[in-house]
């Protein structure tokens, strides 16, 4: 299937549950997918930083692939991730992506490396070449160091480089600057996703088309209500239900200060999709830290709370 | 063979030479080994940063470490990087540097991700189980974006995880912790190289054993009588030599603002080996920037300055 | 006159100019009062970072003070910053608010020294047991390089230490977390009020109660026409006019790469102030690189679009 | 007096000592400095970072320029910080500096607002020319969050704008491009000076001329005898000297987590000079955290070990 012009909806990250000798748990990947599309969403987001991409292997991301793909069976658009270091590394991800029958593909910048704009360009010219499918830029500063400026981004979708932006700056003046700038170039075509799980109301309110929120994992149901409200122009509910799951994501702070904040966020997501009786194991990757039964138990008090359990 | 504890000397990243279409140029690669090898260095470290390891795919790494590896043929040890995000990545990298022939491998901290001292040391115990040869440490915090400890170096260094410390961090207070600390701690076999090109007098001065210069590609011999010199005591010799190699650094400036500052750089070694005969082409991995004729023009004349053509 | 519980509405923060000599130019400033009163704001914030407080003498700010309140004679509220490194410097600055008949004062966290969260807090403390009126927090991570977090924002609210936050750091989630922390501890007169222009529709559906928008000195009466619409409950009215706005900000980069950011931006803003005949003079203050000709230009071309000139 | 040309020696950044109710205790301030003199040092450095400049009210600062210029007489030169954000409000610290007969000046880069190197430049121009005494540029980018770039300090030394750098930055491959760099511009009249008091040793070999070691206060002796035995050419006592050094610079760790560095760092240098019997209290400026008992009784345990108390 091809993705949607412009790709739009709530589009999780989706998380890649693993077994305790941290292979892929692929019963447990397909009984997630199947949580995630009975939430209503529009498309499923792969190997991104929420599936612990930077942990997995170039094994275990095929099998995420794979699986994902093989049981979504074109219900709905699956997009992956090809986080590498640079355009030569990133092609092969591409390769694999195509192999397994990806419907697009997310890149971010390069990293590791530091970085030029005109550097930007031309590796996404290269890895645009290479896909032949749609490719978004993930813009992700926290962990790529540099920020993805709105008149670069601009620039290669209407070169046809880039078919859309997953934007996780948490920059809104900046993502603002893309949907108007986009309107003002008549570039509709080109979608405007924000990571920005706690403010998607306001981002949609901007004109952003889609959401791909980690928290979705959790309650793919709440963000699905959420984007339909917006659609429908109640935007009362959506906020509604905004506040809602942004007291939820507090769950995120269940590991304290003995862990990175990595740990602690997909941790306390694989906990609870673990409470939830969807994942068999809340095993992290290493070298993240695992949550204890204490930190668990703070999440379970927050899915209670949510009633979500 | 085996490293010496603790490795020392002139050990130079290897730059890895390209074909204009972008493959290794494997006969440019044994001309430069040759020529380091001439330059009489004590080891070599393939697929580091100045070897745009992050650039090159994982065919390319292979190609290096076999070509490499084969050709120096136990003159020198061989330490092989194993650049990538995390332990579960990296250990394939380390699986495909043993089945090479790698005497050592020298790992990063983890990127992409946030990270935490206690996840760090894990990273690092998970990739010293597989390896069963040497581990270094390579602080790097300009890509990595974490800086490693004197105290969870020297932990590691305890335990047997770690054989070493490459410090790139340009941090000399943090150094001469890390130096007089394995002395308190009789660790007299963790060898401290660092990789600061422009302060090894001084390096050397404090305690540290060795030095992995992207300099040493171009002109190896100096380093090598840098080290010399200050390993007789000769030390008025040792910081004119380190005086002279600064200012032949300068050539690293010659891109100018249209690229990022490690296109400049590694592009400047490129173009130097290249006039000086020992590399076929001066062609830069993709995205990076290619140096233009002018600013070849100005590597030229620092070559010239410094009587290397 | 006393600040309402709590503070919302348009407050801008009123720009500074100077005459030639790089005096305060208080024809002009009496002038630019006038503006923004006739542009129905509901409060002033004067010696913020838009008034070029940190290149203004304790001299010139007295003036600033002086004129502005003197002038204003308890129209609207005048909220005085008192910009410096520690408590113990800040609270000279708050004696001479005080003498000059402030109604508010706004403090950022310490700068220069490296701080902490224990710190922080005894910091804004000793500043509002010497001020006796109601004490803002200004966070604005890009000139102290900390950011305010909303648990210790809410602590100190609850204290009665803090009066309401002034947040320029663009995070719209931790915008959104205080936000909802004052709801659930019943905090309502705790004043939030967002310095980000670019997106004050947004935070003013999040729950904000007002806005400092550095780009209200050039059009206030658009911004106010903003607050009203919003607070009216038509906010596709609110949308538009911030997205006239959004266009109309991009005047901030008339200076081009030849100047910093800030010297670009409030260059801008005074050659728009100048240029619409409100201030005598486009007088920075030093060390700030002037606009020139074309860069003032620039300005007048977006003001032309905008149909304020 | 004047400053030599160029300035060099041990010039430590003296401690401010405090009462309890936080006034300047110009008593223990006098005995520090016939400690310091007593320790031999080259001049003196007040109302720099290590003095809690940032912490200081312009009386304060005032108390400690007259106090301590006051009691030197002359013996040896004091510079005087003039610690504040943008060149207008530096001159008027000038002005006092000028006033109580101040040798020489110290100021940073602007701080707050975001500069650019054309806006450093006319800072210290602006400063220089109200001056009329020495000016040394100080480069501390822990606090200022701008590098100061060697060709533009050795452009303003040619102009006669700079007398010298001290160097704070940690940055030593930075510090040799200024040393190589004044040597092929002829400007031997320019004096570098370390602020890094770990790597002095080096720092001389370098080149350098002198060092500002906030050390220094607690065992002048030690730096003192290090820089003697340095110029004396006995290298190998100058390094044993900084290693025994950089053992008592531990004790600044004696604040936990629970303090930000620089509460730990300047309390416990506060500390040791009150074990020692040199300062009345170990009062630290607010909102600074104090070392608690336990925390002092670690600052005694490093000078009992290094036969200083």
């Amino acid at each position: 299937m091809s993705t949607p012009d412009p790709m739009s909806g709530v589009i999780p990250p989706v998380c890649t549950p693993l077994s305790p000798d941290y292979e892929v748990d692929t019963s447990s990947l397909i009984r997630l997918v199947e949580h995630l599309l009975d939430g209503g969403v529009d498309g499923l987001f792969v190997l991104g930083s929420s599936s612990e991409a930077a942990f997995l292997s170039d094994r275990h991301r095929r099998t995420v692939l794979d699986t994902v793909i093989g049981h979504v069976a074109g219900q709905v658009p699956v997009l992956a991730g090809v986080i590498d270091m640079t355009a030569p590394r990133v092609v092969d991800h591409v390769a694999t992506a195509l192999d397994a029958g990806a419907d697009a593909i997310v890149a971010t910048a390069p990293f590791y490396t530091r970085t030029h704009p005109a550097e930007i360009a031309v590796h996404f010219r290269t890895i645009a070449t290479r896909a032949g499918i749609p490719v978004y830029a993930y813009d992700l500063p926290v962990s790529v160091h540099t920020k993805l400026g709105a008149d670069l981004l601009l620039e290669l979708a209407a070169e046809g480089v880039l078919a859309g932006l997953k934007d996780s700056s948490g920059d809104d003046g900046g993502l603002r600057k893309v949907i108007l700038g986009r309107r003002d170039r008549d570039l509709s075509r080109f979608a405007v996703l924000t990571g920005s799980e706690l403010t998607v109301d306001s981002a949609l309110w901007m004109g952003a088309d889609g959401v791909v929120p980690g928290l979705g994992n959790v309650d793919p149901h709440g963000y699905v209500r959420l984007y339909k409200a917006a659609r429908a122009g109640d935007w009362e509910a959506a906020r509604r239900e905004q506040e809602r799951l942004f007291r939820l994501f507090d769950l995120v702070n269940a590991g304290g200060p003995r862990m990175g904040r990595g740990s602690s966020a997909l941790g306390a997501f694989k906990a609870a999709l673990h409470l939830r009786g969807i994942i068999a194991y809340p095993t992290m990757a290493l070298p993240q830290i695992a949550l204890d039964a204490d930190e668990i138990a703070v999440v379970g008090k927050h899915l209670a709370d949510a009633a979500l359990i």
